[in-house]
């Protein structure tokens, strides 16, 4: 009878891991975006479908817990990590959307700065999110999560430089709102990555 | 003694079927605010009386829920539909009234698609959560809340194509600015029909 | 036995009105920035520390919180208020940042009005949490809530004025972008404090 409910519990962590994996592939993608400084329709089709996978992961979480009597940990929690890294793909693919929505080409240091942070911030989260598994891992989880909060800190602080800079040298007002929305956006990424880091915190708490 | 509690349950349906009412009394006031292409004192008059009523009913549900000890379904369910229903409603007073504060008018196409497109949606709303009194309306149920994931994509795709129009074809930049934030407002609406009809779908999977 | 788990409440009460206390902080801050018209690294400085120390305020709260089997009220209204108090705070800081960032500078007299109806929200949510502590207090609490929502009325009807001269007057495209954003963030903080009046109204229902 037990046992019948055990998997039901690997099943949250696979779920979380490979949706975590999504936002690793997702920030993938916007890395080699910027870096070539073209989104053409292949990079698109491969933002979209990550995005569309991510989707199905996320409502497959949500429909088990919905179904499940016995969780890993916290209902709300289980919901609010779902639901956070459901964003974190979201956001980054809104930002490729809008670059291409704005065609804005073009290689962009910047923008580049800002895809290898995010893309250091899905790897600590998809660790993290990897550590939970294991009480054991409260250690490795909570320095991911510290490394997760710096670097939310080091996309602010870019961020306002990089503002700075976007008012200082563009004197086209249509760039300007274009740029300062896709850095904003980039900010964002960051943000969403720290609240995923907030919800694993709780989560290993609530255990202790 | 169990008589007792029931017209409390019966009391979240009818409450939440007023909410739906006026989401969908809203995308009607902004249908015909889009197709006369001109804000009126009573269009902005209605639109705020409508939004007060929405709020009365959101106000409402809190505080029954709060005051409940038995509902019909889960209580942060109840308390998601409220939250999102009422943000419906306050996002479509909050387009009709930044169209007014920035002086927007003209029948302007794009927006009458949109508004056209929110109108269905909320109407989809509406149909899904009426359904929520039987569990035998599930697979109506369903069929509303794929209709409203279908016009949410509808939505992402006319926000592209009419920002991507915008930036080609306007050279004001202060019409820029005004007609984006009314754009993506627009597509935004449609983005929390969609938050509706997953809490709708997450009700249903736990009453199956 | 029932002592041990006395002060674990007294606890909550204590960091809450800490909490609304740096909001009144930040408020506070930005008053004397708004009126002094420039922004310099001492202020800067200022509204970062007390940023700092509402994030630490809000952590513990949050700790203890997963670590508490008995709380003074609701579990979902202690994290509620927790992270709405923490929103405004950021909110505050987000604000002075981007004036800083923007190099926004000179006195603004609807900036300075935004900044005193801010403080007097703040002011009356830091009353409210400290009501909190004793039930008797709830029709204080109300009065208190109540003239929250009030101040939130007349934030939207400033925002509304504002930008409708920002429009009207300002030609440069660039000041729009820039000043919208901060009169509307000035607005949010408003809405903010409302969303905390709501928490607190709750809590007070389910006492009742």
């Amino acid at each position: 009878m037990f046992r019948k409910f055990l998997p039901q519990e690997v099943n949250f962590f696979e779920l979380f891991e490979k949706q975590a994996g999504y936002a690793v592939d997702a920030a993938q993608c916007f890395k080699e975006v910027t870096a070539r400084g073209n989104i053409d329709e292949a990079s698109l089709n491969k933002i979209r479908l990550i995005e569309h996978q991510g989707d199905d992961a996320a409502h497959t979480i949500i429909d088990q817990l919905n179904k499940s009597f016995i969780t890993p940990f916290d209902r709300e929690d289980i919901f609010s990590l779902a639901k956070e890294l459901d964003d974190v793909i979201d956001m980054i693919n809104t930002i490729v959307s809008r670059m291409s929505v704005y065609k804005l080409s073009g290689v962009n240091k910047n923008l580049i700065e800002f895809s290898l942070v995010i893309y250091d911030s899905t790897r600590a989260v998809a660790q993290a999110v990897k550590c939970l598994r294991n009480i054991k891992n409260a250690k490795a989880v909570n320095e991911y999560c510290v490394e997760i909060n710096r670097l939310e800190n080091v996309g602010d602080s870019m961020r306002d430089a990089v503002l700075a800079e976007l008012f200082d040298t563009e004197k086209d007002p249509i760039a300007v709102i274009k740029w300062k929305e896709v850095y904003q956006d980039a900010e964002t990424v960051l943000d969403i990555c720290e609240d995923v880091a907030h919800v694993v915190g709780n989560i290993l708490v609530k255990q202790a």
